[in-house]
């Protein structure tokens, strides 16, 4: 597979309060076909990845929303697979152009959280886990996640501290990421400290309620070569599914939606994990970061945190994890996030990212996650010559 | 293009207050592999309409769930495009197929909307409808279709009678539909007497709040042949949109985004419109149905309900509309309809239907709507020999 990514753009992520659920939309659409050099004429079809849309701005039917914004009116449909929305929507733009449906295909990632209470916005979030069996015991994703670093941390030995040390990295990558929503360091101190929100989570082990928006311009090879560029490519693309119900699954440290998706891209695109020079896996929590990567294939089960530690996965290193600050740093606006990891890569593979550029960087890989795990798309990307 | 549909099934619609949400749809994915004979191990991909579950069951990341149900941990989907939602999943099971991802694909759509008040539903059906421009003024479904009504009436001549017939037209098919919500015929007298809920739409003029969910199996033409089937096929599939907010059409008596699908759709299939047998058309309020009559190109604009009064769209003419009673009799769970369209149109295909056959059936459409024809869906169905 090659799909070629003309353009791609995000909003700045944080608390946007001037910017509204169309506005983010709007401004992000705008900015990847800038980018990607051509009108809106040219788009043949839309993807959208939201989560929460319905639940938090009484707002569905989004595709026809950002189709309207530019005044098209070619295909334009939401994809949703909860915070693994937006790489859904990728993937659904790649079936797009593969099936000979679309040449050239809108891709975005969009979610509107700070204009509701936060207690709406934990509502909002858990509707990502089963209404029947978890919603209606109470259950948060803080708690759900809080449950399984516990168990972690007492699998594998890890300390509190260890812990904090992921948090302490993201937010060492996104202070030098002018549009991430929290742009400064943090320490292990500053971590273990911060608000109890379920134990052992503080407030600094979980990614914060963002606003943002984040869109690509993908096309088919042939589009690329015949306007003489040469953008990165997506070489890989792959989606898997898990029991919805934590209380089903036989292993809670192992995300199998992980494992299966990432070594189904990897396939695909005919790599190897040591051949992956930068990742944006996702760290809705700190555990989370740790558990991706292992099932990313990074290292063995019960040794990220010793890996993060060690801070071989910073800038410098043969890996570089989550250059942009993660879902920790740049922000987490759900519906948008996966569209924003892919945009970072790409930046990363044209060598335009500045202080956070990850030196020679040719293969990239997203990560992105839906729920505990329940659902994950792992996207690869790479580059010619 | 040539998809197989293998299997197909629904459950029955209506107020189905002892089955919940994971039930409607577990029941129906299990009826559609019965009636492919195929297990569930062979399905490659799932994608899943639903609009409205996050807002009134608090349950996103429905794909998931899906997967979860069949003990499936393949790519699993939500699509979403307000009421067009199943027919948007039915077009993304056929990208998957013909971009090679997947070879057998299970597409449902499934909806539960009478486990909330009324007002709940009135609140999560608007969402389809501009929350900055629409929804913000008290607009509701029926009060815009209502304006549109007015208008179509005033232009055209046409009489509150002679409205009144689409209904009655949608529940003589009903009445014939052991699935159907509402099996009973009614007359002109009914309709206009019914409870008035948005001059000059009464009760009997609006599709009624149902439950459902339905399923199809649908896989590339070789999996077929290799089983010695000869299915309905799909041959031609399109999808298009329109501006979210009214204000911004220039016309509100023709539904571009449906003109535009079902040229696309014809041409994709090698058909004209005298070509078609039967179809299933989204008659989501009376005067939606007589838009969609003339936006399908079944007659000139402003004939319409004519061609209803006239009785030569129902049984043993050479068009038959809504063999199933149409979302007004079958029952409109929102997400479910698409794909509900689509199995009355296989069983159609295949000669099944007893009481409500249409003789001869060799080619079938179905038209999907999302809000006042923001998004459109039409599909063409076929079969060989």
């Amino acid at each position: 597979m090659k799909i070629a990514v003309l353009g791609a753009a995000q909003t700045t992520f944080g608390e946007l309060w001037n910017t509204s659920f169309s506005d983010l939309l709007a401004q992000s659409q705008l900015a990847a076909l800038a980018d990607a050099k051509i009108g809106a004429d040219a788009v043949d079809a839309i993807f959208t990845g939201n989560m929460c849309a319905g639940i938090l701005s009484n707002q569905v039917h989004v595709g026809s929303l950002a189709s309207s914004l530019l005044n098209l009116s070619v295909p334009s449909v939401v994809t949703e697979g909860a915070c693994a929305s937006g790489g859904l929507a990728i993937a659904a733009g790649i079936a797009a152009i593969e099936s000979g449906m679309a040449k050239i295909v809108l891709v975005n990632g969009v979610e509107k959280m700070t204009d509701v209470g936060s207690h709406q916005v934990s509502t909002g979030l858990i509707s990502a886990a089963s209404f029947e069996w978890e919603q209606i015991h109470g259950a948060t994703f803080p708690a759900l996640n809080a449950m399984i670093a516990r168990l972690y941390m007492h699998t594998y030995g890890v300390t509190r501290k260890e812990l904090a040390m992921v948090s302490v990295h993201n937010h060492a990558h996104g202070a030098l990421n002018k549009r991430a929503h929290l742009q400064k360091k943090i320490t292990v101190d500053h971590v273990c400290r911060a608000p109890m929100i379920a134990d052992p989570l503080t407030l600094l082990d979980c990614s914060p309620i963002s606003d943002g928006a984040a869109s690509l311009v993908l096309c088919h090879e042939d589009v690329a070569k015949s306007m003489h560029v040469n953008p990165p490519f997506i070489i890989g693309s792959a989606s898997a599914t898990d029991t919805l119900l934590l209380a089903e699954r036989d292993d809670l440290l192992t995300w199998h939606a992980t494992t299966k998706a990432a070594q189904r891209a990897y396939d695909m695109a005919g790599i190897n994990v040591d051949d992956i020079d930068v990742v944006e896996l996702h760290d809705g929590f700190s555990i989370v970061h740790l558990l991706a990567l292992e099932d990313l294939g990074f290292c063995k089960k019960g040794e990220a945190a010793r890996l993060v530690a060690s801070g071989t996965t910073t800038f410098g290193n043969e890996l570089v994890v989550n250059p942009s600050g993660g879902l920790k740093s740049r922000g987490h606006p759900v519906g948008a996030t996966g569209v924003a990891q892919a945009v970072e890569i790409v930046e990363q593979l044209r060598g335009t990212c500045g202080a956070r550029q990850v030196q020679n960087a040719k293969i990239g890989v997203t990560h992105n996650v839906g729920g505990c795990g329940a659902t994950a798309v792992v996207h690869v990307f790479g580059r010619d010559g």
